[in-house]
């Protein structure tokens, strides 16, 4: 007996398997749930003849049925907002000149710091319920605004709360690489030794991260910085990611990807090369075109070389308070098709199979196939060429989040 | 006594009069509302000293308040959909290929002939729900997917129907002119005189419309076409409008500005003199960054030389099903902020003051004053600058139309 049925979907969208590289759309298909998970999927007729008597019945009618969208790339705790600073960079004022004034990320950690564990999982928690009414339903959160030992670990704290408190599914990661804090700007060495000999053996210890991340790029962490406390937490256990090649190409893909990372990020200045290196070591190339976006840039990232080269492609949306202040993965649809040059189905594996991949799931998350945690979107749209096509609206219907309803 | 009270904004907006070029901001301020208009407005102690017992109160602490957005241009009234070509466009292929497969705006007029006026009627009255939903409460409807006179009419009386149906507010554009029906292909002088001599007087006498548009552009209308349509137009009662300058500049937007067009629209390809030109004649420039955006190219119009030389400029959505499929005005505040380069208070003006100017509205729509119509917006957004800092999700909270909440 099925818990519940998802019918007569005028298009639904599925894998037949993590390797399959295109996904496949069934046309007046539906979708059977049971104890969380998907127990049947095809042409309704069919479905409907393999389970009986579903408890409930969600009507998909006109509707596109697709995975639970996978955002494998946010800064989701923080506090503060700066959108006075926004509007002066975007009159022209330099990020340097802002900075200079205590502006820029550093604002960001400093309203983090001053900020209790409770304002923070307030503001995470109206996040995370935004983003799931916009059809991601698992979404990895980066620490990285705290830059002491106490604060990140106060941000993953706040990570682990908002799981309780959240259908949303949550992967967390320590990003403590992030920026030099005040406080070590003439030590930058005595701030990598505080992650690698203090902050990341607690991070561990009490169990607040899956990956740890580094911010590799001028202004940021050298290759040789991202090298050392990327070997340190591999030691640690931890899972590996990197921030590289945003501003500048400082030939960090290629150490990155020798390391074992999981995954590359923002990739805007990467080209034939970096996708080389991706596609030789199975590592995930992950595009945020919101960010390119949000600062009115025009230098969107190669994206095609990548998917050419034969690397997996996610897309994620970057949410962050600096540079791309939307929570709303499907709002990076549009752009990764018209300014990433991704065709629909690529898009579709990207907020996918993809982000599963980038952040070392294997349960069967952004796969419809029997067996796989039942994490789906109903969206009003009659087919995912359509939902690409019609933006700046959430076409979302429902949600369902491991076999339960939630929107 | 006032109907309705909007309580202790954290920021309210309002011009003190049209002429104002920018808007003001007050914190901590309310409005009133009785029969349709506001009757006070300032911070809230002086509003609720003015006025007693309002029957409704709305609370907007911690919200932004600003008057309903205005929609100066959009192709509201259509059947089909075109995602497949779409998505084939953003592959690679050429427009020109896929209309000489039937494609393009033709495929458009054919599902609109086919329609039915109810049909018709449904599409039209859900878009504009969707637009209420995302903070317009006037929007301009053009005609121009019938191009004969019987689907031309159907399409200008559906617009009459959905006044009816939905508290937004609506002004009729006949846009005849809007491409050459395959039937008059090789005789484009045939359709221009069908234009002048048959359909404009009969969309005259029926008062289907305010204004007249023509889309004069390589590939649709010439200048001379233009004019022969708008000369004729005027000596009818129409106000008028064109489509300039979107693939090249044909020289249009100065023999439009004599003409004495209410708004020339579009404008990527536009500079220096066209922008004298409105600034001369007092015709209001709209920009469509929507447009560039859905088909994902970089050059964007040059709205601040428009700015700069004093010329009045709105920006509206282009509403329709090839080059901008989204309805939603306010996706298009990002888009202005990070690639027309406009200030925030710039964008407020062009989505309010200026869409009223450009579709002659004379009734303080736009406007928050006293005696003004009471068309207002509240957003989950403590300050105007915030919503233009968060895009990708609507921040609507309730809008208010003629005085009655209608969300």
């Amino acid at each position: 007996m099925a818990d519940l049925l998802v019918k007569d979907a005028a298009q639904l969208a599925y894998y037949p398997d993590y390797d399959a590289k295109e996904p496949q759309f069934i046309s007046g298909g539906s979708l059977a749930i049971a104890e969380g998970k998907i127990v049947a999927l095809g042409e309704t007729r069919e479905v409907v003849d393999a389970i009986q008597r579903p408890q409930e019945v969600i009507e998909a009618r006109g509707c596109l049925v697709t995975p639970g969208l996978i955002d494998s790339h946010t800064h989701l705790v923080f506090a503060g907002s700066r959108e006075d600073e926004f509007v002066r960079r975007m009159a022209g004022e330099s990020y340097l000149s802002i900075a200079s004034e205590g502006g820029g990320i550093l604002s960001t950690v400093h309203a983090t710091r001053q900020a209790s564990e409770e304002e923070l999982t307030e503001l995470g928690n109206a996040r995370l319920a935004s983003m799931l009414a916009c059809g991601t339903t698992t979404v990895e959160s980066k620490s990285g605004y705290g830059l002491d030992m106490e604060s990140e670990l106060k941000c993953l704290r706040v990570t682990e709360r908002l799981r309780e408190l959240q259908p949303i599914r949550l992967v967390s990661t320590f990003l403590g690489a992030h920026a030099i804090p005040p406080e070590y700007k003439a030590d930058r060495g005595g701030y990598v030794r505080l992650i690698t000999d203090e902050i990341l053996p607690r991070v561990a210890e009490e169990g607040l991260a899956e990956f740890c991340d580094v911010f590799c790029d001028a202004g940021a962490f050298t290759v040789q910085e991202m090298e050392t406390i990327l070997l340190r937490a591999k030691e640690l256990g931890f899972s590996l990611k990197a921030h590289l090649d945003e501003f500048e190409n400082l030939g960090g893909v290629e150490v990155a990807t020798r390391l074992g990372v999981t995954s590359v990020d923002h990739l805007s200045k990467s080209g034939r090369e970096e996708a080389r290196a991706c596609a030789r070591s199975g590592t995930v190339a992950t595009f945020l075109p919101a960010t390119t976006f949000h600062l009115g840039e025009s230098d969107f990232a190669d994206a095609r070389t990548f998917i050419e080269a034969g690397a997996e492609v996610a897309v994620a949306s970057d949410f962050n308070p600096g540079s791309a202040y939307c929570e709303n993965l499907s709002a990076s649809i549009i752009l990764s098709c018209a300014y990433l040059h991704m065709r629909p189905r690529e898009i579709l594996r990207a907020m996918t199979v993809a982000g599963a991949l980038a952040l070392n799931i294997g349960d069967g998350r952004g796969v419809f196939k029997e067996g796989a945690p039942a994490d789906v979107v109903v969206w009003n749209a009659h087919s995912w060429n359509y939902l690409v096509y019609h933006w700046g609206v959430n076409l979302l219907k429902r949600v369902i989040v491991g076999g339960k309803v939630v929107i």
